[in-house]
């Protein structure tokens, strides 16, 4: 089954994690300094090794996926939307069959690996990563320093070219008023946080993405580690702020139910007013205050009610007002099958 | 069964049908002329014959009805607020069993006989009312004038003494914009329009009532007729816009479905917006929109959210937080059974 549609570890507050190493290949342009046929050549590269480096993966160009794909695949935050929409001609992807490994050919860098779990998961995601960038090491060769480690288009990646991130829902933080103290802490142990479609963009739903900010100077466990300890303190803060909500149960229950009412009977809704309410009933079902679901359909809710899922999901075409039509429809299949 | 609780004729716009008749003993000072002793005597008087003028109507005086039982009955409408908050010491009812018959002594006049049904039906009640008036005043003379009529306390009783109302749910008048326009008509037809306390009350729920204005120079007949005309008027308007909101029919099954889920699955919800939200949910039932309910259990709906008949139907005494949550037990319970 896909990774986003399992359950994790620590999935009441950790939604999912994501790690990415960014590697270059050795006296090779950067992404941003190639012609054309530079790229072209280290796509035909990397193609003609896909088989060899294991695991599965398919290797397919973005010009060869149609539009409803690639906005599927941003939606599950596997691609991202720059390289989906300004890389068409020379970009390419690695990607297997449970999408928990990624490879983007030609973003930012010449190679982005990345590997994805549901829940908390860095320890076995860094030892998967690991083991794909070294087979893949072993038939392209990469832009290494001794002095400096990889080389990056980016300089903030140059290093270890690792970025972790966990996507984490903190509805008691943010209702408490709290969230803010808890970011900022966040970020002077030296990680950044934000919106979950990446740098600059909104939250939504209550969900924000923490990463690493150093991936230089320092060892690729132990950037891991850390991100574990502050994830660990953040879920704490945040089950502590949920037990204050319980306290007050009725309010509490009452909000969430009449999400869950909504949800269940509305005949139209948009992608931002169901991302609100799914937030509540994600933390009552969390909460076991809602009985009727459970963590998979929950997962389901929030996939197959964003745009571009929702059309692969009832295999239309769709229109924002069909969408909205659509998007009701779909919710109470969910819940009712 | 009790009138308010059945179905009536054209119940999808009207609510329920009163006609009352004001009368006044002959000979005897006006209620607000009168000393208690007087008071008193008229009390003891209509005691008296109470079991003479039939109908299995009981003699109950206002200081031996609790205050949940008073505050029950003008939520019923079958009582006035007024009466039950000032008369207590020299007020009285005559009721049955169904609550259908209602008079009032020793209100504004010595006698008001009150007659009710659901639905559009004041034919009937017009019979039924002057049955009672003539049963009555074969026990008690009626100050009466050759030239005026009925004598009563107000000037703009005197004559028939008769006032006829109808209740009723206006929301595609409402929602349209149109309700104002209709109601300028039924006023210049020589009709109040007015919510649903009574004078200078607030409209809640897009109920009004209507009653006539003029009681002298028309036979009762007439008025009722009158009163039967502009009310059929008022329907069809109700209905024409209604059948133009159902053109737009996913904005509307989105409304009223919402409001279902909303009082289905709330934990607490307030008085008022439970009328607001009953609104939309018996529109949808009317319009065969909303399939899981029907017209009873809506007025069931109706009447146990208000605060007295919720603490009746619960068997308990509530505090105003308390039974906001009762109230949502309640909707459950009623939509469920």
């Amino acid at each position: 089954m896909n990774w986003y549609l399992q359950n994790g570890k620590e999935s009441d507050v950790v939604i999912s994690s994501r790690i990415r190493l960014a590697r270059n290949l050795k006296n090779t342009n950067f992404v941003n300094n190639s012609k054309k046929e530079g790229l072209e050549k280290i796509l035909k590269n990397i193609e003609n090794i896909t088989e060899n480096i294991g695991y599965n993966l398919k290797f397919i160009r973005l010009k060869d996926i149609d539009d409803l794909t690639k906005m599927c695949l941003i939606e599950k935050h596997i691609i991202s939307p720059d390289f989906a929409l300004n890389n068409i001609d020379v970009g390419a992807i690695l990607i297997n069959e449970d999408e928990n490994i990624c490879i983007m050919i030609n973003e930012e860098d010449h190679i982005r690996i990345q590997v994805f779990s549901s829940g908390l998961d860095l320890e076995h995601l860094l030892d998967l990563i690991n083991e794909i960038d070294l087979a893949m090491s072993s038939f392209v060769p990469y832009a290494f320093s001794e002095k400096y480690g990889y080389l990056t288009a980016c300089p903030t990646n140059v290093g270890t070219g690792l970025r972790a991130s966990v996507m984490v829902h903190l509805p008691g933080l943010t209702q408490s008023g709290n969230v803010n103290k808890v970011l900022e802490i966040v970020n002077n142990f030296g990680m950044n946080i934000r919106g979950i479609y990446g740098e600059g963009t909104d939250t939504k739903g209550d969900l924000y993405q923490i990463s690493n900010k150093q991936s230089i100077g320092i060892h690729e466990k132990e950037i891991i580690n850390n991100m574990k300890v502050i994830v660990e303190k953040i879920i704490e803060q945040e089950r502590t702020a949920r037990k204050m909500l319980a306290k007050n149960s009725i309010n509490l229950e009452d909000k969430v139910y009449r999400a869950y009412g909504i949800l269940l009977n509305c005949r139209k809704i948009s992608s931002e007013e169901c991302e609100k309410l799914l937030s509540y009933v994600k933390l009552g079902t969390d909460l076991g205050i809602i009985k009727e679901l459970n963590d998979l359909k929950v997962k389901k809710l929030e996939l197959y009610t964003k745009p571009a899922n929702l059309q692969r999901y009832t295999n239309k075409i769709l229109d924002g007002f069909d969408r909205d039509i659509q998007r009701a429809e779909v919710i109470k299949n969910i819940i009712n099958n």
